[in-house]
């Protein structure tokens, strides 16, 4: 399925969350699996995104039907898409309830990038990869190329006036 | 304080979740005020980002420091930003530890926009409004405003090529 609420929540160990929905049949897959994978796409592959999005996956076999290259997973049993430009193999650490969503925690155990859209500090490179970035109802964005800054936090908390 | 790692966690009741380290000034703050605001803020205030996490709270009144505009809460007491492009007002509904950050979830009780952000259902609107995007490691980018595409799940969930 394609999710759009999902945030890192912890360093060490390295744990992130992804919001879904009890109806969602990725639920069910999820809490029998007790793993998962999240595959991060670029903006090239919105239609992808919106395809996966779109279709129910109780009844279609996606993989088949989008014709989803993928690749080995090393950790785990989940599905790793050639696509993405990174991948995170998780194994299920706890979920929690909040209001109409469940919030699945997973231990990051294993991680796939694709060549040059990280740079050697471990930060996405925008000159190489541009993210899908989903912005609601059906809009997809990407980030500007030239747009990046770097603002030493030590340097403007003495004051930046 | 700058919060990196935040997500949507549930609609209805409207529920968001920031992560946030117990050595933070912050962490004690939101235990004590049972309550906190999330400014979202533009790429031309990066600079104040980079202040903002870059100062420690205990020691410095950042609001006077880095002269910072406020406007009245409506519903809490918590600061709102008048940089932001928009801000939710959240009362803190619970909180868990997970891994060595503490995930603080907040139900949205007021919310205040920066006119010509969002178009009329909602969605931020990026021909007015350059979101900053945090990359980690004192990398800041936006988005490209020509970058919008409107793809609709339905019509794509039946298949794209």
């Amino acid at each position: 399925m394609a999710v759009a609420w999902h945030s890192s929540v912890s360093q060490n160990p390295p744990l992130i969350g992804v919001s879904i929905a009890p109806k969602r049949f990725t639920y069910e897959l999820i809490l029998e699996a007790q793993e998962f994978a999240i595959n991060f796409l670029p903006i090239e592959k919105a239609e992808l995104i919106a395809a996966v999005g779109g279709s129910p996956g109780r009844e279609v076999d996606k993989f088949q039907k989008f014709n989803l290259a993928k690749e080995q997973p090393l950790k785990t049993t989940a599905p790793i898409l050639k696509d993405a430009y990174a991948t995170y193999e998780c194994k299920l650490a706890e979920h929690q309830t909040y209001g109409d969503h469940e919030w699945f925690v997973g231990e990051i155990v294993a991680t796939h990038f694709m060549e040059e859209s990280f740079n050697p500090a471990g930060i996405l490179d925008l000159a190489h990869v541009n993210p899908a970035l989903f912005l609601g109802a059906e809009l997809y964005a990407t980030t500007a190329k030239g747009s990046v800054r770097h603002l030493e936090r030590d340097r403007y908390g003495k004051g930046y006036k």
